[in-house]
């Protein structure tokens, strides 16, 4: 068991990745809930399977526990779907020493965290994901958001989680796809990390997407340590947490274009990631081969690494690229945000990228 | 004019108050917009009236502001209305970069606060409240709330503004009802402040309700001194911002038993604080005589002080009431939050009331 600590001052949180967490979860939740009313929000088919095994550590700290079901997928992301959430708490009486807990992946994590943000301008959460994607980027951190008619994640809050716990073993159970999307965050973290972490994912990833839990622990501290750190310095996302949205630009931009739900983030993630490193070389901020080792890696874990491997469906346009990257969230006053790497652990945010070396970038990845 | 600051670290702000402030506002805006990009959101007729005195400062420190009307009135404080706002601001590409300026009363304020704490996790604000009761009150310390099925103000969050332009010029043309329900939350301000304060307003009430604005300029720099003061201590309501709850859970009760909409909400919580001091009384916990005080200063200022003034349509029951306290947000299982006077200036919260006192209050206040 590994335990990474968020550290905000007052709120401060530990992130504990272990194997079967979900069966020994009372240690960890007996000092936050101590006796209080809990209201577990997940989706049906994880909380059929899994909720069994976090049932008797709820049942040894709580009385009063009642179970949320809502639809999983990014539609549920949405006002309708926090509003019925909040509807339905509200309507069992939940009051301000209630304490939320988000067990499932990211919509979960979303909606349930962006729920406990609002319902009375903030209750206590506890952050249980059961994706890797989650587990290593989404849970960590207090971001919430839904998706309103302009896009994603334009509409959200700031909620840090008392806690975070990463059971490793429920991703067993992940589809491989969900295991490569989340593998793809894990690449990012290993890039902004730097050489050591990254020759570490190269010589372990088979082991990482065959489950070996050992394995997943690591890469997973690997990737909340380095989340938490970049956390604890830019909690509000003013300046360097922008880093964690390397390869984002063109992710976001990919699935935009692609029309949301038809291009899944995790693969827009990993072609972004080819498409930041690209970009780079290309506008010499660092030296050759980094894209090549990088481009390689993606490969080799069974992730796209161009647009025609994204989907072969789309019909990739650079301009319409570009104007969805004017329209990021990120986008202040027209200015493209791009993250860019020197070298492995070393990435920088920048607005200045020639749009020809752009064009060129999304040229070599298959656009027209 | 008067300046208070809302003392919060990196977050602290100035709340101006003066007469004609909205004619001079460029000053105080210059350094906050420095020519960023304005969305200011307002109601249709107060916008008309007033908006002309704003438009050359807005005009002198941006390029580009664009004016976004809302519906007046608690219905607008709901989940489709913050919707369509964010909407229509996503849709003119609202980026994190603009600044909201809320110009209006308090449903103006809050949704518009809403808004802008979630747009893209939150852009700047500026708080130019034109009611008694928003410069004095709800404009002050950065919460915001809309309303859902199971109450009012039930979903939330907190949003501080770069600064609070009060006008009192502007109340000038405040029908006398809604100059009495600002006052009542004025009367509140008086009674946590002290003797000095309180006295002040027992002679200068008329004068004040008379829109004399020497005299609202004090007011209201007292009231936000003292709410100021309080906030600074308690940003997120946890302990001592309990106290500018004074006579709020007696008022809720009211609204919610003569149904939101029909009992107006300064006026309940004129009763709520008559209820409170005679609580207090009865409780053993402040001197004989206050109560009787207050509520001749509440009844001198054209307020009502029992509930047949309230409302006469609705058959007041002490029960019921009671009902709705223990529905109160404010209410931690089972316990409801009273806010006691000990002596002018000095309040506190407690949930240790005997329920024969509760119910001897409510009856002396006219509920069977």
């Amino acid at each position: 068991m590994q335990t990474v600590t968020v550290d905000l001052g007052e709120r401060s949180y530990d992130i504990v990745i272990g194997a079967g967490l979900l069966r020994s979860a009372r240690v960890h939740l007996e000092p936050i809930v101590r006796g209080r009313r809990v209201a577990l929000v997940s989706e049906a088919p994880l909380a059929e399977r899994f909720l069994p095994q976090l049932e008797p550590s709820l049942g040894a700290v709580t009385n009063r526990w009642d179970t949320y079901l809502i639809e999983g997928g990014e539609s549920a992301k949405s006002f309708a779907g926090v509003e019925r959430l909040l509807d339905d708490l509200l309507a069992d009486g939940i009051d301000r020493s209630c304490v939320l807990v988000a067990f499932g992946g990211g919509v979960v994590g979303d909606v349930a965290g962006f729920a406990a943000a609002l319902l009375m301008r903030g209750i206590e959460l506890i952050q249980v994901p059961t994706t890797l994607m989650s587990q290593v980027d989404s849970a960590v951190g207090g971001k919430n958001a839904i998706n309103t008619r302009q896009g994603k994640n334009l509409v959200g809050s700031f909620l840090q989680p008392r806690i975070v716990l990463n059971d490793v073993s429920v991703l067993g159970s992940l589809p491989p796809a969900e295991m490569r999307a989340g593998y793809a965050e894990v690449i990012k973290y290993g890039l902004l990390r730097g050489e050591a972490q990254f020759s570490w994912l190269e010589a372990n990833a088979h082991a990482l997407l065959s489950h070996d839990e050992a394995t997943l622990i690591e890469a997973v501290q690997m990737g909340c340590e380095t989340k938490a750190a970049i956390v604890s310095e830019d909690e509000l996302d003013k300046g360097k947490r922008a880093l964690v949205n390397l390869g984002h630009t063109f992710a976001h931009a990919f699935e935009a274009q692609g029309g949301f739900g038809h291009v899944p983030h995790g693969a827009a993630v990993a072609v972004g990631l080819v498409a930041a490193s690209d970009l780079s070389e290309r506008v010499g901020v660092c030296g050759a081969g980094l894209a090549d080792r990088i481009r390689a890696h993606v490969r080799s874990a069974g992730l796209p690494v161009d647009l025609t491997d994204l989907s072969g469906e789309v019909q990739w346009c650079a301009s319409e690229l570009r104007e969805h990257m004017l329209h990021d969230k990120k986008t202040v006053g027209g200015r493209i945000n791009f993250v860019l790497l020197r070298h492995l652990g070393d990435a920088f945010v920048t607005t200045d990228v020639p749009s020809e070396a752009l064009d060129a970038t999304l040229h070599s990845l298959g656009a027209t």
